[in-house]
């Protein structure tokens, strides 16, 4: 049966390219927003674009009952109440991924917004249930370079969080997208390092005019 | 004529691969340690090793006295009373380098040491006199694999520092390097960034057995 592949706020532009690259995978993939309705009209843009019907919307709770693998993909300052809202949601042994990166833009740069936590994926971690597991994956892939699912990625994707099992999970589901590799990045603490490499890595783009600065890590092969 | 590269504390193994590559790239190079005596024997093998007279050993102070760059390649804790001590003898205009990470292992681990001033390049800019520029750089190449000069890197060199061309200048030197790209990661505070991502590559070494993890960026050629 195929990975089944959720997304908590999944309209937005870093669900998208989520939702697009694991539905194209061969994935199941279930949107999920506060409006159904929304969550709907997004799932059906969304397989237009692929020529599938891979991708279904449902609310935010019924997308937490039917995953293997829930990601997060909330604007950052709704992230923690919405977790809290669906915590009797989420079942046990459930994985939740978090891809975002605090950032504000000052002087034509983009500033990491350190969390009093370390990190931002530190910070989601303290607001769910026991037996809920966070891991922070995907953060330094740029969106727009996801949502293009033709293009090869040709990077890694850096997994961080402190159960191994969880981990390894994420892992497998990032290998089934093409030209990623996965890279097993330690502890959840290791979200401090990935999300200033995301910061950087806009910051490259701005410098030299690009828009798809992500990395890749040699000699690990 | 063949630009001039030194190194303070250049006879350990961070000095050392420094050494080789940019003697083997054709640049003028100069240990430089406190006794003049240990420089001359790393000098002298580093010498034997390329097969060639490229480089010298001379007191820590000479090297500032002719050096275009000077690689600051000390043993952390030692490296703040040594740039204090060798003020005077620092040329306005001096581009230094840091390339060094605070760490600690635990555990099987390592952990990057925050320094108060937010890594230790910034920490380091605070002994330096008015008009001597502190450039970030090298910080996420491991030592061994620059030592070997017969290994291709195929890697990023980031170079972050306030003073943009200093930054130029140490990237210009950086590109007599065959299979090195240097990339402009901005201001100074961004070795808070490359400092991490170190950190990160001596883990990914430990997990995946390996010992050269490094960095290159996809996207912004």
């Amino acid at each position: 049966m195929a990975i089944r592949i959720g997304l908590l706020g999944g309209t937005g532009v870093e669900g998208r390219g989520i939702a697009l690259r694991f539905a194209h995978a061969g994935a199941s993939v279930a949107i999920g927003s506060r409006s159904v309705e929304r969550a709907r009209e997004a799932a059906a843009a969304y397989n237009q674009a692929l020529g599938s019907g891979a991708i279904e919307g449902l609310s935010n709770s019924e997308v937490l009952g039917r995953s293997d693998i829930v990601f997060l993909t909330l604007p950052y300052d709704q992230a923690p109440a919405a977790l809290d809202a669906l915590r009797a949601d989420m079942p046990s042994g459930l994985v939740l991924v978090d891809v975002t990166v605090p950032m504000a833009f000052r002087e034509g740069r983009a500033e990491y917004e350190e969390p009093a936590e370390g990190s931002n994926a530190e910070r989601l971690a303290l607001h769910l249930p026991p037996g809920v597991h966070l891991v922070g994956a995907f953060k330094t892939i740029p969106a727009h370079v996801m949502a293009e699912v033709q293009t090869p990625l040709d990077c890694d994707v850096y997994v961080c969080g402190d159960d191994a099992g969880a981990r390894a999970r994420v892992m497998d589901a990032a290998r089934l997208i093409p030209t990623l590799r996965p890279v097993d990045a330690g502890p959840l603490r290791a979200a401090r390092t990935l999300e200033r490499m995301t910061v950087l890595a806009v910051n490259l783009n701005r410098r030299y005019k690009r828009k798809g600065a992500r990395y890749r890590i040699q000699g690990i092969e």
